[in-house]
């Protein structure tokens, strides 16, 4: 396990330190760039997600939140950094960092584990070292001889930042040890606040701020004091804090940030609750224990690089959603309301277009019951929602509408159907149906008329359209499951909305008008404005997880339908529609498919419908060993919240969930040697590959507990109740 | 009983309506205006701190939130403005008030009560009426035909305002007829949040918003939705909305506004506790028998102007402080945690400056319950204080150092020392001690060092020196009520400290340098940075409230300082001293006598330690005559949140409490024919006045229940246990 991987170019993951789901995530920023210059979209901005480059010689701090994976940002809250000498209250630039309090660092000196992070600060022969618990980041840092020591909280500095997303900042010095306050930004996340208590191991010599606001009504009241230097409280939209002290050769001084959603007592409380004491070994050996046992989860035999890539994956799975509530059960709602979790802990960031496809259902089998709390956590917030919908894209009590579709509907079906539901049922559908009926969402009043999306009202219809049938289909499954037959058939009929956007005579799927004519303006290459999202006409016209049966069939059947396949496969896309293409590097594109971005996840399983089947395990044992590689650089696009990782951790072990609301996983080629799945239920999994190799990519036959499989795909019921699922491979496909 | 009185010019005061203590302050602002303009401090924002000029033309709308008689202001909150007609969501200008949702109005059509005021908006034919609870605002407004009515709610609208001052704003639309959401400002609170509900007695038509928030990050995303109509979710920092309704011809749209310092849940449960039903006429008898009840505790008998002044001083003296807290009991403290108060009500806008002097006192008599509260939230305060000190002026959870002194210690003493403190008195001890050595704030580590605050180190040293030397006077006579005599002699020792400034060389006192030596240049009349604030030497060479007797003597005896006084209220003070005087219109002063400025309030009451006492009856008979006209150009000064009411009340009812912290009220001249004093215990105090008339100011002789006083005060017991006071007048003195 590296968390060092995917931290250089497009993976935007973290190396820094958080325990599984945990709500800090204490991590190096190498820089942050501001998401705006002069008023416009800072495109380099985009490389800084998870707040770290590797291939950056600086560090500017250590700050608490992060994202892993994703596309777009937030967080990079509580920026902290140790210093010696003169005190500079700026971060300083990547050309000229002795301008600043940011520092040179080498590789050499670097220590990414799971949990625990080390890095020598070369400016000021600081030793940093960081570890974290669910709620609260520990900071150890080992400072040289200094009359003149310092450590600063940087309350401007953040993640796709820009003077205007800082709302506000409060700070109070509660005693010499004691530090509280809150950041409130308006990002990702457009009404925002964290809530922090930091404590020192020493006693603080003296403090001051550094206010950089530009105006503030009755100046001249404040004025009467120096607000600059151990005044006990700082509030405005810039600013910055020191803290000074006096250091021996070596001595350490520890700092223990606590964060909550609700409030500084609250931050405060669950810093007693997690970390009432100063061993940092002690912390990092829980959080390391807990990782241990999640890890362990799944034990699979293969060559280093494999390990490294599967347990890397596996921690990358566990890191979102995040734990949004304090050790009290309070946390703060989508109407900025304090609300107490009743009998489930409550969640945040859910990048549900991504990880509603893999993620969620990894969840199912090996998170079984943080899933259905982080199902109950998608139920709170549709009670608390103005619009009276699950999430989309939610984040720290907001929701940012980031992508299409309403997936939530897809892990919630799929936890009902495969019977990991300890909530409300039918509650749950009733969310998902007034979700799936909300008139002024992204075209779906206008889908609901005529059967999909027009793409003059709305655009990326095509991709809506198929992604609203998917959902429809999984609310479908769910009422048929809940017995609720009415909501069956209609979301049944709805499921079937992908055929209103396939245009035969073109053989694609195309962007409709209202007045029913196909758009004229149409290129099946193109992503952008064009009717697509993350994913072109030749990607997205197999977009029909739930049932390739009758898409195969309206796209001409078998033999046009798998030479639909290949050409994505095979084809070489023009570079004037890569550079369309986001988030993904160039080697992160097999022909036209893009494995970066999500719209693709499904498709290589799809021959599994044909007769071709075998390509399935070519082209899936091919995605894994090109997208994936054990090095800071090898992930060849954004994680996406565990996403990414998800489908190899599937792929790996030799099947995939195709369309989640199905307890079907479409067996693929498995890439361990073997693997062992320890489940919660106390039952194991054990999966035999006979046979393995690099070549011998096909599977000849799949036995389960010694019985021939005479399908495509085992259920998850097969899974769950453990035994042996036997892989015999070979280098030439059946 | 006139809420009209005091909103022309000076006084500073609101026509709108609210309840005793009320935290809805419901009134029309006739304008704001910005509180910077291009940088720099606009000077015509001063007229606005309530709200209202009365000489204005234009009506903006009716915000929530109003300071009564405040020299600097914060507030206007969550302003409603209703119209017909096109939407205009800019409020437009007093020049063109065509331009925008203002509308003209005339006095004619303006009904101003207790709890009640009424409007006719001529731009729309709208009859606006309003009324309130503690914690709602309840709006009547009657419509003419319209098929486009609208209720604006303006949240970029505020007093002492200016776009920066606005931190950020949050709406949801929560159904038809709920709307929720928060207003939080920077301003005289520098972290301020109002929570709001707001419920329409009809279903909302159509709804929308604009938001002129300058940038926003991830615009792309919320760019997806249109988010100016319908859609029930809205943040920003400048926000409007609006809410559009078909109404008949003199059909009445209803509107009721909770307020709440926590949330928005407890804004609703405030909400649904004090004006769950929708009628109008109820909520205004309600509030306005609450008023009656308090301006009914004193029953005076005078002519049609006395009583106008005393029954509307009696109303402005019982509007600050105000209620902050939740009917839940919870509050924001000033650590932005929500605490619960445990066994009092939670109040705030203290002026303390302003009241300690009498408005405390009263409450001590016609208040005695609130002045307790307000003196446990007082002590709240303090143990949620980053710097570990009782309020300065504190308002919404926020201290905003505004003015000099600890006065709280003056409030604290005196309830303590007239036996009504249910509180733990001890512990209220320590913390006026903990204040009064706060050695960082305003010198006072000079002060406890050297005896005076030197004018090098912290300006307006005298003024602060003298009212120290006050306070700490009251903490001793509080220490020696408990029986702390080791507090008592230090403090006693401290209260002496007046005489450091005193320069017997010019008989003035004088601001003092470090070194010891008086400041050289030196002006007797000058206030601004001359070592004073809100008053020049000769009025402060007379601040030594507690020790009179000692003040007489180090000025050289009762002759001279006679001579002081009758040249202070006989001279003419240059107008250039007088443009430097703040807060006054030229009526206000007598001589270089300032009414209008608190530091004179005692001075009249001087007389009684001298020979010619009488002239405390003729000057205070004075005063009252010529500071308080029934009219609303009528108060010479800002009222000073019920300060200036509050010395009215006391001086026409003919005694006064010249140090509070004392039992002791000095007599004056009653100014009634005839009053009786209705007392929370039970007791009554009749106050007889014999041969009252205008020229009859002079005090011939003083009964107690029949038996003459035989010194020029009576005492807090006195009162307290009822009777009858019997004033003989006459027209020549003694």
């Amino acid at each position: 396990m590296n968390p060092l991987i995917g931290t250089d170019k497009m993976g935007h993951t973290f190396p820094g330190a958080t325990v599984p789901f945990g709500a800090v995530q204490l991590s190096p920023d190498t820089d942050t760039l501001s998401y705006e210059v002069d008023g416009k979209y800072n495109k380099n901005v985009y490389k800084y997600c998870a707040g770290y480059q590797y291939a950056d010689k600086t560090i500017v701090g250590f700050s608490h939140t992060h994202f892993s994976g994703t596309g777009h940002s937030d967080l990079g809250d509580l920026l902290i950094m140790p210093t010696v000498g003169k005190l500079q209250l700026n971060p300083g630039t990547v050309n000229d960092p002795v301008s600043g309090y940011r520092s040179g660092y080498t590789h050499a000196n670097e220590v990414a584990e799971a949990d625990y992070y080390k890095v020598k600060l070369d400016k000021y022969n600081i030793i940093a070292e960081l570890t974290t618990t669910t709620r609260v980041g520990v900071h150890q840092y080992t400072f040289p001889k200094s009359d003149s020591a310092h450590i600063i909280l940087d309350l401007m500095a953040g993640i796709y930042n820009y003077p205007d997303k800082n709302v506000w900042a409060f700070v109070r010095i509660e005693n010499d040890t004691l530090v509280t306050g809150y950041r409130q930004t308006n990002g990702w996340a457009r009404t925002r606040t964290v809530y922090f208590a930091m404590v020192f191991s020493r006693p603080i010599r003296e403090y001051g701020f550094q206010n950089n606001t530009k105006k503030e009504v009755y100046r001249g009241f404040w004025g009467k004091f120096d607000q600059s230097k151990n005044f006990p409280e700082m509030a405005g939209t810039q600013i910055r804090a020191y803290f000074n002290f006096k250091t021996e050769e070596g001595e350490k001084v520890k700092v223990k940030v606590a964060l909550s959603p609700v409030s500084t007592a609250n931050a405060l409380e669950n810093l007693r609750a997690e970390a009432p004491d100063w061993d940092f070994e002690q912390i990092k050996n829980a959080g390391q224990t807990a990782w241990e046992k999640e890890l362990h989860k799944v034990e699979i035999q293969g060559d280093v690089a494999l390990k490294q890539n599967f347990y890397t994956s596996m921690y990358h799975a566990f890191i979102n959603p995040t734990v949004y509530m304090d050790v009290n059960g309070e946390y703060k709602g989508l109407d900025q309301n304090i609300h107490k979790a009743d009998g489930f802990t409550n969640y945040t960031t859910f990048s549900l277009w991504d990880t509603h496809r893999a993620l969620h259902p990894l969840f199912n089998i090996l998170q079984p019951r943080h899933n259905a709390d982080m199902i109950s956590s998608m139920l709170a917030h549709y009670d608390q929602s103005a619009h009276h919908m699950l999430p989309v894209w939610s984040n720290s009590a907001n929701e940012n509408w980031c992508m299409i579709g309403y997936h939530a509907v897809s892990v919630i079906a799929d936890a009902v159907v495969k019977g990991n539901a300890p909530f409300d049922a039918n509650r749950a559908l009733d969310a998902c149906i007034a979700t799936a009926t909300h008139q002024s969402y992204g075209g779906l009043g206008e889908y609901m008329q005529v059967g999909y999306v027009p793409e003059d009202k709305s655009n990326a219809s095509v991709s809506k359209t198929l992604e609203y049938a998917y959902d429809d289909w999984c609310i479908a499954q769910m009422a048929k499951k809940l017995n609720r037959m009415d909501v069956y058939e209609t979301y049944m009929k709805r499921a079937q909305s992908f055929r209103n956007v396939y245009d035969a005579s073109v053989g694609f799927m195309r962007p409709r008008m209202s007045d029913g004519n196909f758009k004229k303006n149409f290129d099946v290459l193109n992503t952008d404005e064009a009717g697509f999202v993350e994913g072109n006409s030749w990607n997205y016209s197999l977009y029909v997880p739930h049932d390739p049966i009758a898409l195969i069939k309206i796209m001409g059947g078998e033999k046009r339908f798998v030479a639909h396949l290949d050409s994505l496969f095979t084809m070489q896309l023009p570079d004037k529609y890569f550079e369309a293409t986001e988030d993904i590097t160039r080697d992160g594109i097999i022909g036209n498919y893009v494995h970066g971005n999500e719209p693709s996840h499904h498709i290589a399983y799809l021959y599994n419908w044909t007769e071709q089947y075998w390509k399935t395990q070519e082209r899936v044992r091919m995605i894994l060993k090109k997208m994936y590689l054990p090095t800071p650089a090898g992930l060849s696009g954004n994680d996406d919240c565990g996403q990414m990782s998800a489908w190899y951790i599937f792929s790996t072990l030799g099947f995939y969930p195709v369309a989640p609301g199905s307890d079907r996983y479409d067996l693929g080629s498995p890439a361990v040697n073997d693997a062992i799945i320890n489940m919660d239920n106390g039952k194991v999994l054990h999966i035999e590959v006979k046979g393995q190799g690099d070549k011998n990519v096909y599977v000849k036959k799949v036995l389960l507990n010694g019985v021939l499989i005479d399908r495509r795909y085992i259920t998850h019921d097969e899974i769950m109740n453990g035994g042996t699922l036997t892989y015999y491979m070979s280098s030439k496909h059946n």
